[in-house]
């Protein structure tokens, strides 16, 4: 079941025992489940309860724990010694008088590190506040400091073997976006054509399946097409209706995101001219990829390319992409925006999505991307254009 | 485009600010987005930044704030004054440098609440340490309390407008339970079998449409039938197999859960045992519900079924469901498990899912039901048996 060889995954962990020895961490506590996917393979949808890693930078292997009926699916899903799958009874589920983190404090009590420095996600989805305080009362001689992306930013680097899979992402990506855009047309219900679309999501191509995606692909159309994150409804489409598609493909778990738009009818010049001024923005921010320039740097092309035309665009125009798990498949690492000095590397992964929403309509056209050695990889393969049905 | 009427969303934000009168509070803030589309109908996948509603008891509207880019998703989607849909700039969207919670805890200064008592969500989904730590460095003067699951507890009682949307929701989950049934076949893939549910979830009937699930359709097979929150890989079906489908029909953001068993093949005695013995079980549970009995009284009922079988169940049979966001459906507040002194009483619902999971393989068989004023009324409509293909 591994997607990754066990020499990845140790990898993986001798880095993140660097970067927190570095920082002075015994310990790291691990929820966010892209990073418990990381570490070790573990992969359930059972993230809505309390579950984590321990990481101790002692210990050759991270401790899981979770909720009893999980542990199975770690001893699945995981190359995890059995002895390290630690499942908490179903009592504490949701609970209003017992807490997990009450049962996670007395393990890390017990193997010694009561007094150590503890480091945990303060920022990442799913370690609450609950979480954080519980913990700080039972364990109160331990220093608890900020771990939030540690993970993550070693993640930003992908192995070929983690490329391997944002490609056939990516291929469903595309497959997807054609198979919405085939779908769109006047008189057809919004629901039916992401149906079309998560169909082809999840069954992907013949050779490979498809996984769910981090978030599910958003269709505004008409007027909501400045309301970039609304989903769908059942009114039909009708002529004269702008739509947005914004979906990604995934791969046992690796994402590769891609958005275009589509025009019902003959496009107004005002779409018109505002998807040029995207198409112009974004080629002539692929031209100049490559590993060397910073997240600023390129996402300052962008910005004096629109400038010209008389644009302005406030939200970032990209972000690392990979691993994820609902509700993101943002790695909050890198964003293409001013003040972010990351240095491009070869593959990283981002996904640039230079949208512009202006009051009464959008635009937005995206392309995911690999920095090669000496440039960049586009990994969708579609037209880049305002499609017009 | 609201889903209830201004009188429904004005009865439920009063029910709110008396809990909060009776507990103390001055603010409440809330992050589970179901609770923001609750009390406002926000309805967008904008919960992977921070955002949230603030409830103060001597305004009549909440306050939105959020991000920049979904002010306008909150403006059509809720029935707040544009005034009090408030959104911080980009640059706090994931940054290293700001925190959103800064900009909310300037917000609550201005309207004269830094010496408030302020309840915030401790344990709900995106309320992270970090929210709760910014916070309360931000306004050392206000009085930090707990107030999780205040507003779910409130959800609990659905009104007939709500039922009417679950009762869609479970017309959907059937359609999409059958659908999968139908597909599953030795040689056919998990994924084009899931594809073919997520279909018919999203594209719903002829009359109207499904919304996305909370939980994406959880299908393990064969042995991994043990680990219930598998999702699906691409590998195919074989004679022999078991294969649980747990899945949700969601209408307007309203759940309404179902799972069935199938046997690829002629079903092994073990198997057939088991699942009688939860059937047994089951229509025991249901023939006593009616408003006040109490959920562990109901539990009771089904722990007796089984034990006269030889068998037990550590985890909760089931979870009070209806409006929901990812990552989970239910609602965290009762279960039907022992200790949970909650009294059943109408238009309460359900999600009783008393799977058994033994080494090698599990059953799952679950009904969701509404309580009526007399006694119970099952949701779904589909044949409560195993299902041999």
């Amino acid at each position: 079941m591994l997607a990754f060889s066990l020499t990845e995954f140790s990898k993986r962990l001798r880095k993140v025992k660097n970067s927190m020895e570095r920082q002075g961490m015994d310990v790291l506590l691990i929820t966010d489940p892209a990073n418990m996917n990381y570490l070790t393979g573990f992969d359930a949808w059972s993230f809505y309860v309390h579950q984590l890693l321990i990481v101790m930078i002692d210990e050759a292997e991270p401790i899981w724990i979770g909720r009893g009926m999980d542990a199975s699916a770690a001893e699945i899903t995981t190359w995890l010694h059995k002895d390290n799958i630690i499942p908490y009874t179903d009592d504490y589920v949701q609970s209003t008088t017992k807490h997990p983190m009450d049962f996670v404090a007395n393990l890390i009590s017990e193997k010694g590190k009561a007094n150590a420095v503890i480091a945990a996600e303060y920022d990442a989805y799913y370690f609450t506040a609950k979480n954080y305080i519980q913990l700080t009362k039972m364990l109160p001689n331990a220093s608890f400091v900020d771990g939030t992306n540690l993970v993550n930013w070693i993640r930003i680097i992908k192995s070929d073997a983690e490329i391997s899979y944002i490609k056939k992402a990516a291929e469903i990506a595309s497959k997807s976006m054609k198979r919405g855009i085939e779908s769109i047309a006047a008189g057809v219900r919004e629901c039916d054509v992401v149906a079309n679309i998560m169909h082809q999501q999840v069954s992907g191509t013949e050779s490979f399946g498809g996984d769910y995606t981090a978030i599910v692909p958003l269709l505004p159309s008409g007027e909501k097409t400045s309301a970039c994150h609304l989903t769908w409804t059942d009114d039909k489409y009708k002529e004269g209706d702008p739509v947005i598609i914004e979906l990604a493909g995934c791969y046992r778990r690796y994402h590769s995101p891609l958005a275009r738009t589509v025009y019902i009818g003959e496009p107004t010049d005002e779409i018109k001219e505002l998807t040029d001024v995207i198409l112009e923005g974004v080629e002539a921010t692929l031209e100049v990829i490559r590993p060397g320039i910073t997240c600023e740097e390129l996402e300052l092309i962008w910005r004096n390319s629109i400038a010209k035309r008389g644009y302005e665009k406030e939200s970032r125009i990209g972000y690392s992409t990979g691993l994820n798990y609902p509700p993101d498949w943002g790695e909050h690492t890198a964003s293409l925006r001013p003040g972010d000095k990351t240095i491009l590397q070869p593959n990283m992964v981002f996904h640039m999505i230079p949208a512009i929403w202006l009051d009464r309509y959008g635009v937005e056209v995206s392309e995911t991307f690999r920095v090669t050695a000496t440039g960049v990889e586009v990994l969708a393969n579609i037209d880049r254009k305002l499609f017009v049905k």
